[in-house]
């Protein structure tokens, strides 16, 4: 074993981290649209290449993936990020352009600035680092997958996962995100919720009509409100029959974890303007909820008029988009089906439904797991603070196929922040938090390539 | 008494007033938006003073309101118009320009070619071809209203009639429109539904959430589609308490006006692919609906994600806009106030209820009234077919000041269509509507000439 090395001074790798930020962020790689996919890929490969990395690129569904490899020692990490980010609709609330990198007091903003190019750009930084410290040399084997597909679903990533299965093997899974408390604690994530997303589409007519028609003839807003009102109840319970069948409890580690979680809804408060909590939660029924409940949510309702004033119209048709959140082991096109057989029994057969990407399943890991633990003690040494352990996210990705097909532990730890506007206008990072990432990475990276995670398969008992 | 003129040949009067139509179209005057108000309330006021009239022009509340006057004769007769549009949105379902009229296929295409320029214009047409016919004399008194508020609810107009009552005594109105059926018969309406015009707006926070954060916070779209959901049920049935209290019941000549009105359902399905009716009606039903029911109808929703694919974010907040009309006797203030109190008993106080614009109370003339019967007879007489009577049209519109401070009848024939998409994109008029229209204008305003429907009062008989 050799002895471990000094690190070198970060600054000069977080600049240049920022750099590659904001040349990343400037590509407007939106996949729900379509923009900008392939040439964010290449980008991305030409920062790898410079690193030392080897990358094969394959075709996906939507944008390509992208598989890079480097480095040699006795510890393989498999890190996982994706190039492609939200819409940044509604776009004329942000102050300043969404694809233009900008700091203000202290803060990034920018789309991707966080979710995902951050990331990103932030474990590149590391490892350029820790090879200075090696003079030149990768100390560990990393296997980078990197998509462009996670914001509309991933839908090629767990065939692609499964067919490289045997190229895939690690000692354990980086995540592609995390975050960073107001008091400086690392949020650490070892579960994600699955997803399904919906739109629900009702017409009763070719063109619009009269409103006075309105007596006789059936208004699609009105079907589509009742369709989204008996989806669940004011307390957030989804009420289509079967939906928490197949949920499944969390252990005592999960509600050992949960017990120690801090309350999450004053920084919402303050953060976002929240007025309230579903069913006026305290803050350890919203950390229940938010690790371990699903949710069903309404993305957007459009149809009819909605410009100033009124115009007395009976629209043709609208439409709405939903997204619900599973939890293991909540079986998506099972959901699907049931949501469907619930509307027919409600009388909203006329109302379509329609999958708009692909689903995902949730995942969750053990925190006892060695690759979970090395992750932790290198959070506490380069962040100074005890980690905050979410046995799962609120959000979802698709961690299945990682823990499905390869087995491996997954751990989400990054640069984030609790008011990063993460998929909203002004999504932002804290500076700061960048070159916490920056260093976490490094102290992280050195660390796994000191020790002997490799010795045993991490296997099934990675599962939660 | 003078000896019935005869009336010359009215082609040239037809193209006349075409010319005009095409004029007064180009003029974009949405009233809900502000926009070309006092240009086309002066292009008005060139045309009737070209005809001979005398123009008052008073200050509305958003677009000046005209009163004209000409003629002498033993009749008086109150015509009201209006200058005013509805919004041209969603311009993009228009198969030619909105504001340009354009002949096609045996029709005038343009946002108000039907409601109402096309009507004013009819009228002023039949105006000149009977000063033609008298030597340029016009052979009765015509007061005409003519206001550009009628599209966001004649905020102005209740107070004008009030306050001009005098001036505007008349032996009975002639109503801003009416229509054609297929077969040609006239269709006639004596009342017209009242009208209140609502936004409803919920907010949850005060900028765009991760939908991850839908298992904790609430969602602005299925408050908006409860709140929806709970005001009718799927037959149409309004459910706020006490909604009905006050509707007035049709009388025996109400119900006998609707057993000989036609079945109004295949004109609808064929000129705009409507799916059904609500609780699946029959013929009468959906007659009986139409004149003497109110009906809650969604205008338009929207909020949070409407692009493609799909934004995983939980909306800040959203709106829906709604409009509910009324029949006598019900009082549009107290239905608010109802909505009002019905929500807040669902557990909906979050619901921000804002009224649009001003609303109106419903009125219904009676079918007996004299000036009624003069404008039967002259139907009959030019379009040559027994008119179809509706005791109430299932539009809205300021009629019941007339009746109220007036006491006249007031009869709706104009040149509309079944097919003619009043209120929605391609809104148009048959060439031929137009001109049995100055015909029939001709022939009527001839008639009265003739008639002493000013011996009596017509006072509150007028009433139905």
């Amino acid at each position: 074993m050799t002895p471990p090395a000094q690190l070198p001074d970060l600054t000069p790798f977080i600049e240049a981290g920022r750099r590659d930020l904001a040349a990343l962020v400037a590509l407007e790689s939106v996949s729900a649209q379509g923009r900008m996919l392939p040439e964010t890929a290449d980008a991305v490969t030409v920062l790898l290449e410079g690193e030392g990395f080897t990358v094969r690129r394959f075709p996906g569904q939507v944008a390509p993936v992208l598989l890079a490899e480097a480095g040699e020692g006795p510890a393989t990490l498999l890190i996982y990020n994706h190039y492609d980010v939200q819409p940044e609709t509604p776009a004329d609330l942000w102050n300043t352009p969404p694809f233009v990198l900008t700091e203000r007091d202290g803060r990034l903003y920018g789309r991707g600035a966080s979710d995902d190019k951050g990331e990103l750009v932030s474990r590149l930084a590391a490892v350029r680092a820790l090879r200075a410290a090696h003079g030149g040399h990768l100390p560990l084997k990393i296997k980078w997958l990197i998509e462009g597909e996670e914001e509309v679903g991933s839908p090629s990533l767990a065939g692609f996962v499964e067919a490289h299965a045997a190229e895939l093997k690690a000692d354990g899974c980086w995540w592609e995100f995390g975050s960073v408390s107001e008091e400086g604690r690392p949020l650490v994530s070892l579960g994600l919720k699955g997803i399904v997303c919906l739109e629900l589409r009702c017409a009763v007519s070719d063109s619009d009509l009269h409103s006075s028609l309105g007596a006789v003839i059936d208004n699609p807003l009105y079907r589509l409100s009742r369709a989204i009102a008996s989806l669940r109840d004011d307390s957030g319970r989804v009420s289509i029959p079967g939906f928490y069948d197949a949920v499944r409890a969390p252990s005592a580690a999960d509600l050992r974890a949960l017990d120690s979680l801090p309350d999450a809804r004053s920084p919402l408060q303050q953060s976002y303007g929240v007025r309230g909590f579903l069913g006026n939660a305290d803050a350890r029924e919203v950390n229940r909820r938010s690790n371990f409940e699903p949710a069903l949510n309404v993305n957007g309702v459009h149809g009819g008029y909605g410009d100033a004033g009124s115009k007395t119209v009976l629209p043709a048709s609208g439409f709405a988009k939903i997204d619900i959140r599973l939890v293991p082991d909540q079986d998506p096109a099972e959901i699907v089906r049931l949501l469907r057989a619930h509307l027919d029994a409600q009388g909203l057969s006329d109302i379509e439904v329609n999958e708009l990407e692909s689903h995902e399943h949730a995942a969750r890991s053990d925190v006892a797991h060695p690759f979970v633990q090395a992750a932790l003690a290198a959070a506490r040494e380069s962040y100074g603070a005890e980690p905050i352990i979410h046995p799962s996210a609120g959000g979802s990705g698709p961690m299945h196929p990682f823990v499905q097909h390869l087995g491996v532990a997954c751990v989400a730890i990054g640069i984030g922040n609790v008011g990063g506007r993460v998929h909203a206008p002004n999504e932002n990072i804290r500076v700061e938090d960048f070159a916490r990432g920056v260093r976490f990475g490094a102290v992280f990276m050195e660390a796994l390539s000191r020790r002997a995670l490799g010795e045993k398969e991490p296997g099934r008992e990675a599962l939660g």
